[in-house]
């Protein structure tokens, strides 16, 4: 068995080669492709794509795992060859149900579909959309029937990106929270405006761009084995657990974008620079979940980045950087990056607000599985629920229903794991501040590794080993809950708001 | 007939998917990876590398190959799809006869060689790199083992470079030209020395670079389709006629290397950025062997680059970027940038000493594999011979028989090439010269795109297509020969130093 068990790993082993090649190729392609590379470059990752494919659906795999199975039984549940096999069972099950042809297919309607959908947005014009979400929402369901009938047709979409999460689940979740958030928010609305007009100047970038460095490595973002550089939409990719990288957008003359994205990808980068090296090159090293990767992006982000603790040690550097803030205050500065004001735009929204943006969304893609929305009516339903949930309404559907890029990706099930991040991060709050009661006093001089050990030692090292509710629960005691988030909107804006 | 053709295009596609993501991988290794990235890198590498080994010596592919024979022999032998079988059955045999077992011994032995070499290049202390060439030099002997004896063990060495060139035909160009070269030396020596301390000042990082690209694209290098960037050793990269990218090097204290660096890697990419794009993705999508792409960067950097009409047009330009040169008249810094002079140091080398760094390279490699000479006699030899040849010997071995990295990659049969690429650029360029009459006027008006043309129509396009050997007489009507460089050598130096 020992034998075979070093068979699997060797597969396994190349397969995390061709991905990490991949995740090169497409890295290049975001950062410093000059634009004749396209074409060439569709086919490349194609091309290692299918091989990839090849190796994940191969019979000799899926022989060797029917073999293992009952050593897996016999091994310590919660140990690595153990989790291994189960995972690879799980990825192999999920890469043989979907025929070939059918990921042909796929790949060819959504490669169309992303052209419409931008020219779409860049026109604010659905109709261009419609037809092509019309066959994405087709091969959604054809899609779905691959797979043994679920409590809900929805539970295999999930599935992809939140491992075993269920729709009853996230619905409850959901329904639980955004009674609340709608009312946090008409009670924010009654109270003065903040005014944040001084993030809207002048800053020079290369300032900005030094001042983000310094923060991320600060906060524990290992540059030795990582690098940031800039793109159109900031996203973080690793090609092993030594070269984790981010990247980042900077506006002249705003100032959030970079700070908060920086600290944002830098979370994602430092749950992927911090698994097990044992997990090296096994299927395990990686996050357990879109939720819990963006548990992590968020922590740092809105949780430290967004705290008043970490302004009062990065206030003054940031001020020296840009003198035209010394006339802000501390608190003005604190208020000003915590404002909050129900905006169409989800990449926009604060905190308080981000949710509700997720939660129409996903009531838009459970009614149409369930086939009681129609494609062509989804502008109409969303600006509704816009009104409803967040009292405004798009100026146009580039800044409604088309604002995303996801469904042309035919990910459908994807955004829920957005509002599950932000969540799952205020629980993992609870529970660090408990075990670093002096984690306030910590942030406010600037010291967080005792931080990053606790995300270590209690997500970071874990990789993929657990599946993400499992995990959330060996770690806090219970499944995912909205209270924390509820408790942490509350008592933040209620403190900035006077309410 | 048509089903397997395509077939075969269809495989080949496929490896030059692969190529070219392993060349992505490699370009990012040398650019931008952080230090962490290593080891994963080099399994990344491997990995894709495996794959398209497998791919290179299927027996589908073989089989394939010997079906289609009949068909090459039916078709135009210049048409593209019988080159294209033609130049598919030459890889396969070179890949099919060597074991894989020897594939990965060599890369275990070259890998801990190069570490080797680098400690004993830094320590210039010959003996901590001698045992790995013995193992390496061993190898190279069982390389030549596995094929069909030839004229000489050399040849098939040779042949992995520069295809189908013989050793004989080598020799006989080399010693033709040795005699003269030196005598032209010994000529420059007895005249005043050129000064050319002008191009050892301080200048702007920034300011180079921008000089550069300004050069590279008025030259022809289409940036749309390529970048350049910074790495320690220049180099160019390709991963698609459309995404061919160059590196630099840029010194503070010195010009030269920047901007003759620039224009030798673009002469490269320019060449590669030149084939046919029905060639795209084929075996026949590549330089034809590695002295006509020397050829292309030689003609650039040297030919074009540091002639009088080029700097008529170009030195003012510099001039504006770096007033200190306002004192140095244009005749002066012609002749600073074509000093001649003597040095251990190959890569440091002018265009009238170069070719003799490489005679004295080949001469040592013919005895190692004839078993002549022995590794460890390599410094003692190598120091007489560059006394003889250009009458100075290296202060050490690091400047002498270490300096150069190829024999720790294991490869023998390499520097030819380089002088080769020499003598091709000046044949060709007395029939450009004659098919242009006025280029000389076009250089000094700043107009490329003649000559360009010229190379795009005649070499560039044809790609892979031709042997050579092949190539040269096509377009010039002889095979290799010395004269013309020659001739080059004596007009140029002869007007410079007043012989």
């Amino acid at each position: 068995m020992q034998q075979k068990m070093q068979k699997l790993k060797d597969i396994l082993a190349e397969m995390a080669d061709l991905k990490g090649a991949i995740a090169v190729l497409g890295w290049d392609q975001q950062t410093y492709m000059p634009n004749g590379g396209t074409e060439a470059r569709g086919r490349q990752s194609g091309t290692l794509g299918k091989v990839e494919h090849e190796m994940a659906t191969s019979a000799e795999l899926g022989r060797l795992l029917d073999e293992l199975k009952p050593y897996a039984e016999s091994l310590d549940p919660d140990s690595n060859d153990a989790r291994m096999i189960k995972v690879a069972a799980r990825d192999f099950d999920l890469a043989t149900r979907v025929p070939s042809d059918f990921v042909v297919e796929q790949a060819q309607i959504t490669a169309m579909a992303n052209q419409a959908w931008a020219e779409a947005r860049s026109k604010a014009d659905f109709s261009i959309f419609q037809p092509h979400l019309e066959k994405i929402v087709d091969l959604t369901h054809r899609y779905v029937g691959f797979f043994p009938p679920a409590d809900h047709p929805y539970d295999v979409l999930l599935d992809i990106y939140e491992p075993e999460m269920k729709t009853a689940d996230v619905k409850k979740i959901f329904n639980e929270l955004r009674p609340k958030q709608v009312e946090l928010i008409k009670a924010i609305s009654r109270k003065t405006r903040i005014d944040n007009s001084f993030l809207y100047q002048s800053f020079d970038e290369k300032n900005q761009w030094d001042f983000g460095i310094d923060v991320i490595t600060r906060l524990g973002y290992d540059m030795n084995r990582g690098r940031q550089d800039k793109s159109e939409h900031p996203f973080t990719t690793g090609f092993s657990l030594n070269d984790v990288r981010i990247t980042t957008r900077v506006e002249s003359d705003f100032l959030s974008t970079m700070i908060f994205g920086s600290i944002h990808e830098a979370g994602h980068a430092m749950y992927a620079q911090g698994h097990s090296p044992e997990l090296e090159r096994t299927n395990l090293a990686d996050g357990a979940s879109l939720a819990i990767h963006e548990s992590q992006s968020r922590m740092w982000e809105n949780l430290v980045g967004r705290s008043l603790p970490f302004w009062e040690f990065f206030y003054q550097k940031l001020q020296e950087k840009f003198p035209q803030l010394n006339l802000v205050t501390l608190d003005n500065f604190y208020k000003g990056i915590n404002k909050v004001e129900p905006s169409p735009v989800r990449i926009e929204a604060d905190e308080a607000t981000y949710n509700l943006h997720i939660m129409l969304r996903l009531e838009l893609e459970i009614g149409i599985i369930e086939g009681k929305i129609q494609v062509k009516d989804l502008p109409e339903i969303w600006n509704a629920k816009m009104k409803e949930y967040l009292g405004i309404e798009p100026e146009n559907d580039a800044l409604g229903v088309l604002q995303d890029v996801h469904w042309s990706w035919g990910a459908f099930g994807y955004f829920s794991t957005y509002a599950l991040g932000n969540l799952i991060s205020a629980q993992l709050w609870e529970n660090i501040n408990q075990d670093i009661p002096d984690l306030s006093e910590q942030i406010s001089s600037g010291k967080f590794d005792d931080l990053l050990s606790w995300l270590r030692k209690n997500i970071h090292s874990h990789g993929r080993k657990f599946m993400p509710q499992e995990l959330v629960k060996k770690v806090t005691g219970s499944e995912i809950d909205p209270a924390p988030y509820l408790r942490y909107l509350k008592d933040k804006f209620g403190k900035i708001y006077g309410l």
